[in-house]
């Protein structure tokens, strides 16, 4: 058995008693200042270097390797939803906040990491910085370390997401397109009003507003490459000021996501030219304003997606890995993977005996404990063989 | 120079005293108590049995004719509208509302009218009603008079608006379809609610509620005799919670308008069809709800047309007569003929020399002072003759 | 009783016999060769100057009045439509068409207008053209005598229908709008192609054109006043190549109607608004192309329309008038009604006793052949009165 | 080196040969005449029992393998297209049909394995069915030896088909979707016809065509679930009689694609619930015909998908696989893989340097010859283990 293997499982009991700690005590993005504290205390207790920051939440950890080389960075995020817990559990949360997304099991599992990698250290060639990341359910709670210069020395990223729909004991380490982008979009529609009984007089925003709605369907339905999915989803709409009333101004809401970058980009200019151009046809006038949120998140460097899975199979076999259907979802993840060169995985925590079977961010998620120490050692031998390979 | 001729000029002046005060003097629907009781003093000086109401506004007069006969209502409404006075007339309002809409001539007329009635009283085969009534801007402040019976002996009413587009001294008093029916209609649409990102897991209302806007457009398009004007108008639309989130309902607020009853009387089920199968078609439900509000004012009597149109001729010659296109707004005057016959005809102001070329409700509305008593000449005339060939 | 409606009654019994003629022997727009020939030979007999053209058919007769003056048309027109007969009539059609539309009426009644002039010619202030046009169904038949000068010396132009639903004996002949333009419309969408199931590399054009025809139904519920009636109608689609291969090219054409001549010329420019942008908004091009066919027909000439009105009181007294809705078929006569004042009115001919009940172009659309001499009187009377109105 | 891969490589030349005499006489679907009577001839040159149609073009050869066993099936298909050939290849097709989609190599490396495994004939347990099929462009050609039954008595199918956009020597040998379905359907829509001038007379086809198409561009943008790709498209419409008319019936042809079989079953459903209640909600009628035409391809049998892959990486290693996005296009072959468990594969022929850069179907497109023998191999080693494996 290899020594991270062993560390790991040493260390279980360990990272099933920290994920509990988190786990009763979630705190909302941005605002996760006991969990900061909680985390600086413990990296300090094992050993390890802490850095946190006066205007802001969670915590840097730094591993100085014994031997010169590099620095890694592993990735967790620690804040937690919005949601009532509806799960069982003696260490439940109570205050009406939910680590509903598994964000505590990543915490517990890099604390677990920094301990393996704190009884290796002599042997690392280069260093290890463990990022407690803060707001990643807002889309943009990474961008404040980037933008701070702590990737700046930073090699490679490694991070990890626990996932509902993977079995127990398996990792999805797969290369390519593995998460949505997500972005945001506003249209607003200007027309002229007049009385309900005297349509011609104004511009009706409410009937153009429809249309554009409807010749927006066809963009995924006719403009986009069908085997590069994609969703344009308007969320609001709202319009007009009385039943009698011309609407002379309508505003939408809505979001997109995308897999490939080609995807990601064309979607704009289209949605641009229908709101615009449709529009026009009618008689009023539409603005379309569009943000870049959340990159997708692609494993597209091969050397570090053969480490990846090296590290899996090294530590546990081929069986250890099992393949996944991209997901949906956005991650803010891709703000580091937009600094460094990254890899993004996922760790199974799906158990039917155990009942550990509903979805992320239900409420009545909860995780197989059991297997959490395979995440810290997955994080700790990429950690080590990419210092290693790079050395 | 037939006598009410006679008379009318005389008590033009009165005419235009009183149409002063309650311009300056502005009362919104329904609440128009100082005007009651205005009016309830000054029909008592003119000697006019008068009724009020313990609950609500409005004056009812009576004028006993001195020979046995029917009753004949005349009907002026008494309600200001909430527009700021942009005019620069010294009995301007200061209140923030408005006569925009020109019932305070109609009172004045009306008083006039009674003056001259008065006078002529032993010659009258029955009874003349006068009825000023309130909340006509709200569609069913009339209807408050039918319901308590006050209507019940009346065998015709008379009613009669001044129009800025018909040029003064000048009536439109054509048979046939003559105001909109105005009804009010409104739109749910309930899909499900799902992630953004997966629209597939929920029914997008907001799509649906586009579509049934596409759709209802058909109605006026296609479904509609184009001789017979109908305009369906939705005002408002609102729906979704967040850009994020698929919506599950959409709420809708519009109104339609037709002149003919068959035309108005066929929108509602084929709007249900447009609403109820474009939502099953797209996966979802939508209900309509229709209030019939304001029925079309039709002047649909051949003898009341007719008794009308000899007044004015008797009165004023041919030339006093003047067409005007029907007109797309309502009038609640409808409440009032659907319970009796009726004719409803309009008196001109529009004074080019004078200025007055304002639209009725635009805050610079005013009005010919100089042929308002015309109008109280034509309303004695309508009752003196209907009472005379009905006796 | 005047003389001409003596003499139209003496000459009922011709005009019957002219109309079975006709009606036996009906002939296609522009073929109207034998009718022509008979025409010809008829205003001869009858003593009419008559004009044939060596290029068209269709004839002119000429009488000149005893006395100077100017120069007053009458018009009918002499196409049948290509109708299956359906009547009984003993002098049914048996060659496939028919005088569904009551042409055959009109000429008769005309030959009978003739022979009544002509008996009052030492009497006429002027000269009377007999316009017998053909290819009144085409919507330009009679735009050749308008081109080849047979219009220049004619101070007014007199037209009557005979209408289905107007009842025998009755004459409708009121001012303003009265009948519809008619112009033709086509649309031609260009997308590109591709294989079905790639249409991300194509560029659908059968989409694109389904949202042109959705939107274009807002043209009539939206921007148009619905006090001036206007249809537009799409008559046919068609475009794509096969099932499996995305559309590049769709052809739709179609036509648009309208009384107010406003109302007629906003519709081009608002149409190729909503073709053109909505084409672009969906990626692909469109082109509108726009003919201008028929002018609506519009009483405006208060002199004609006082004329007119006046013959027929004159003739019959006033109940002989009466009240019918403009109609939205479109007339050929509106070519010369843009050369020269003119008016047109409208005969009816439903008559339930004798079963005349179909509407006209029905293939068992019949007359009161009993009232055809009414219509001779009203159109000699018409040109008389108008030569002594101007003398 | 494997005895395969040796005898794959000896036998090169004489498959390239037979390419070569197959791209230069190609024959159009269900008309292979001369391909059929040449295969025949060259199977029984190599020794293997041949099996020809009276009634049906296409071969099936069979190897009776030396012990007792399973029989499995190699498939190629032998039809080529109505292209006209633009390579400057000196065996081009000069008939005006064209081997663009390289079913000329298909037949080559299918004979190639003929003679390998004769060679090994002793060794085999069971036998192979060498099937050289007809039609597979008009995607039922396979359905005949199915329905004729003789694959009553096959074990297994497998197939491959060579891939322009994949580097010549690499397989793609992937489980799961591997190519679309491909399913046909109508739809007709009745209205009424009616004057163009009255379209509320009518009931408009084409307008309900409209709203029709536009909500089936919701089906894939709202209801099919992004990452399982569908494809929804209508090719041609055609309705309408004259452009004065409103249309009573329009049809719409079109096709779908899908890769999941779930995902294929769920659209007819909600395609006739959006073509029956939009019509319904337009006042027309509307029927959609659906024909399930070509199944998807998904290598689902664990056992085959092993198989086949290891018979790649015994042969040339694991660097000999490549990864390819599955494709949007359909295969015949689906017919035989809903008979028994099937693999299918692909081989790739693109070469840069040779200039073998075209895609299947375009009229310059070509293959590297040079490894078309290691086709041969695999098949061969396929049928070899395959039978090895379940003896």
């Amino acid at each position: 058995m290899s020594k991270i293997k062993e560390l790991a499982e040493k260390y279980s009991d360990y990272i099933i008693q920290q994920r509990r700690f988190f786990h009763a005590n979630p705190e909302l993005s941005l605002k996760e200042y006991n969990t900061t504290k909680a985390l600086a205390e413990e990296l300090t207790k094992i050993g390890v270097e802490v850095t946190t920051f006066p205007d802001y939440t969670g915590v840097i950890g730094l591993i100085r390797g014994g031997k010169p080389g590099k620095t890694v960075m592993l990735r967790a995020d620690i804040d937690a939803l919005p949601v009532e817990e509806k799960t069982c559990l003696p260490f439940a949360s109570t205050n009406g906040n939910m680590h509903a997304c598994g964000h505590d099991t990543h915490m517990a599992m890099q604390l677990g990491a920094a301990k393996i990698l704190m009884d290796l250290k002599d042997e690392l060639h280069g260093n290890v910085k463990l990022l407690f990341q803060a707001g990643e359910e807002v889309g943009y709670g990474s961008k404040y370390y980037v933008e701070k210069g702590y990737l700046d020395d930073v090699s490679a990223v490694f991070g990890m997401h626990i996932w509902s729909s993977l079995e127990t004991g398996k990792f999805c380490l797969e290369p390519g397109e593995r998460m949505a982008s997500c972005d945001v979009f506003k249209i607003t529609v200007d027309g002229v009003s007049s009385h309900g009984s005297a349509p011609h007089l104004g511009r009706d925003a409410i009937m153009a507003a429809a249309s554009i709605v409807m010749n927006i369907q066809t963009y995924v339905s006719r403009r986009n490459n069908p085997l590069n999915p994609v969703v344009v989803s308007i969320g609001t709409i709202n319009g007009g000021q009385r039943f009698n009333i011309i609407a002379n101004h309508v505003e939408m809401e809505g979001t997109t996501r995308a897999f490939s970058k080609e995807a990601r980009n064309a979607i704009e200019s289209e949605l641009n030219n229908i709101v615009q151009y449709t529009a026009k046809a009618l008689g009023v006038n539409a603005k379309l304003e569009y943000d870049y949120v959340t990159h997708p998140i692609i494993n597209e460097h091969d050397d570090l997606n053969r480490i990846a899975r090296n590290a899996a199979v090294k530590l546990y076999g081929e069986d250890c890995l099992a393949s996944m259907e991209k997901v949906m979802g956005a991650e803010d993840f891709c703000h580091l993977a937009a600094k460094v060169p990254s890899f993004f995985g996922f760790i199974g925590c799906y158990n039917e005996k155990l009942g550990t079977i509903y979805n992320n961010h239900n409420d009545k998620f909860d995780v197989d404990e059991s297997t959490l120490h395979m995440g810290s050692a997955l994080a700790a031998q990429f950690a080590y063989d990419f210092l290693e390979e790079n050395k």
